[in-house]
């Protein structure tokens, strides 16, 4: 069950739904023990959010696979005492509630870095612990609108749109990931804990990458762009006989490569196309003229041609393309988890592929509600 | 320049672009030394990638501040000598090149290894050093279009969206950083170095989130929905009388707050939206007399009135208005580096919060081409 860099470490898991549970089954694929300490009516909330298979729920599995469940209420005395004695012996403590929470609780950062000096206590919350929002609730679409991911993604002519994934809750739960094993590296030679407080709105800011430079160097405001680059053409998606096809002819060479292909060399001889700058100044120009050729093909045919010739590109997948590709099958990205009551599951894999350990292409089991109870009972409070 | 929990750690980073320097930027963020080693022509190719203020890329320089440059040429003898000296007193060596590559240069992982047992070596590709695709060529176009986050985004009538940051090099950053410091973890006892093996596409499908969940248990293929979410409703960004309110009314209680704020109590006795699932499953009417009533005001008196009431909303900010934000601002989620050509150039801070080590507003230098040559090699060549 633990195999990996990080095999011998003990989380203690307060978070729900996602982005503290997301920062932790990452810990569970890097070897560590965690042991998700779930309200005692219904847990997780987590548990409750469909699709459901067999009455368990597929979204729970897929972020708590290969954690531990004990069920505590932490504001009565003898429960609270079993948390503490995990505590005693945990390596890190992660929860996602509210700022202000676990100082209500007795058990905020000055508390337990008192009486757990060796704790690293990881804080994913909407807002973070400071500053004037810090109290405020959050959820993923909240912080996707406020952090200014919404305001690049769709179309320039229509309604923002949201990022088909919750990014807000997973680049949060990242960050918390990076922060907490980072404490570990620090704590191997100052023997010391620390705080790690990261925040859902301060996580979209970090990953808002070019958009940024972009505004603070000509003051003019970024805004959706479809499927193109901001700055390289052509670098977006085209429209073909059946479906959409990716192209990435980010360079001079590629566009004339390109243009071969598509057996229009006088595009590759236009001077509204000659350099990428001209390009992407006339890129509706460029797009008429592209998909005036790509509508002649499917993309499986495009593709071909395009691979043979070196030109990046690329089909848009969906889910189900997109596990069933031959690539993803080989990197093992589509993991199983045998489950007695919901069958074969599958989820997620691990994109972190260390040489140092394997990478199973099944996983540990779904947690019942304090279905390890006992077992946790035995090993912490029973031999203590 | 080196406070954090990763201070004393030495990075050689022959990383170019994004994923790579996005990674390394986050271990000097957390206290590393990183040294870039660029080719001698042009560099990085982001140096080449605008906005310039007064010549200098705001792009390169949002990515790279803090870091040290040396330019050497792998291909010659004495600058394959300087690199090895580099790497004999290195922790972690950081490339994005194509699988391959390293091996046509002799820098292989079996040769390294053998080589600098202590060395952790983390290669960033667009397929990964393994299957089919490992030797192709990838973008981040490319790689949100084959991992499926782009067949999620955007709206079901419409194209495809691109999400307007490149979460395709942004995720494989965040997850290289991960795996390095896990494995700087596990090398405090073992002594040894690993390689980590990061590709793009396998970090799209890491975030795929829900999508595999829904497809996997019921066999529908997911798509995009705008701004809304598969399963909760209202939650989602709504027309108001200037531009979108998002409101993210999770549960019957809020609901029922919900129309009592928009006087419209009559919508929470509706048996159409009874429940959550029936608001899911009718979540067009149900929209539609949430706008009939939103249009008569602003975003900014919703927002004030809603937040009143105790319901998750907000504005979908521009990347104008996310960067004078309060929060973030209180955060310090916009940090400063003072360049002697560029003046003042204002980028993303990180949002990783430290209880141990401070978070200072501003940043290391940004590094010219070859700018630390004769110090680094009066370090590492001279005193060798």
């Amino acid at each position: 069950m633990s195999n990996g860099p990080l095999a011998g470490i003990m989380v203690v898991d307060l978070s729900r739904v996602l982005a503290g549970p997301f920062c932790t089954m990452q810990l569970v694929d890097l070897g560590a023990r965690v042991i998700k300490v779930e309200q005692p009516q219904g847990g997780d909330d987590a548990r409750q959010i469909g699709p459901f298979v067999a009455g368990k729920s597929a979204y729970f599995s897929s972020l708590n696979r290969g954690k531990q469940s004990i069920a505590l209420d932490l504001k009565a005395e003898g429960d609270r005492e079993i948390f503490e004695k995990l505590l005693r012996r945990a390596d890190v403590l992660v929860e996602n509630f509210r700022a202000g929470a676990m100082e209500r609780l007795g058990f905020g950062w000055e508390d337990l870095h008192r009486r757990f000096p060796h704790l690293i206590y990881a804080a994913v919350s909407g807002f973070g612990h400071t500053g004037p929002y810090a109290s405020r609730p959050a959820y993923d679409i909240v912080v996707q609108g406020m952090g200014g991911i919404m305001s690049l993604t769709g179309y320039p002519e229509g309604t923002p749109a949201r990022v088909g994934t919750s990014i807000g809750d997973i680049a949060a739960g990242l960050f918390a990931t990076v922060g907490i094993v980072s404490a570990l590296v620090e704590r191997g030679h100052s023997g010391t804990g620390a705080k790690v407080d990261v925040a859902m709105l301060d996580s979209q800011v970090a990953i808002l990458e070019n958009a940024i430079a972009r505004y603070s160097a000509t003051g003019d405001v970024p805004g959706p762009l479809g499927t193109r680059h901001p700055s390289i053409t052509p670098f977006a998606a085209f429209a073909a006989k059946d479906a959409h096809v990716i192209i990435a002819a980010g360079n001079d060479t590629l566009f004339n490569t390109l243009c071969e292909c598509l057996e229009r060399p006088d595009l590759a001889g236009d001077p509204r196309f000659a350099t990428n700058d001209l390009r992407t100044q006339n890129e509706a120009a460029l797009r008429h003229e592209l998909e005036s050729v790509l509508a002649a093909q499917t993309v499986s045919v495009w593709l071909e041609r395009f691979e043979r010739a070196g030109i990046p590109c690329a089909p848009i997948n969906d889910v189900r393309q997109v596990l069933s590709d031959p690539q993803v099958r080989a990197r093992n990205m589509l993991v199983r988890v045998e489950d007695p009551q919901a069958g074969t599951l599958e989820m997620a894999g691990n994109p972190i592929k260390l040489s140092s350990h394997p990478d199973p292409d099944t996983r540990g089991p779904i947690p019942d509600l304090d279905g390890d109870r006992a077992a946790l009972l035995r090993e912490f409070v029973d031999a203590d």
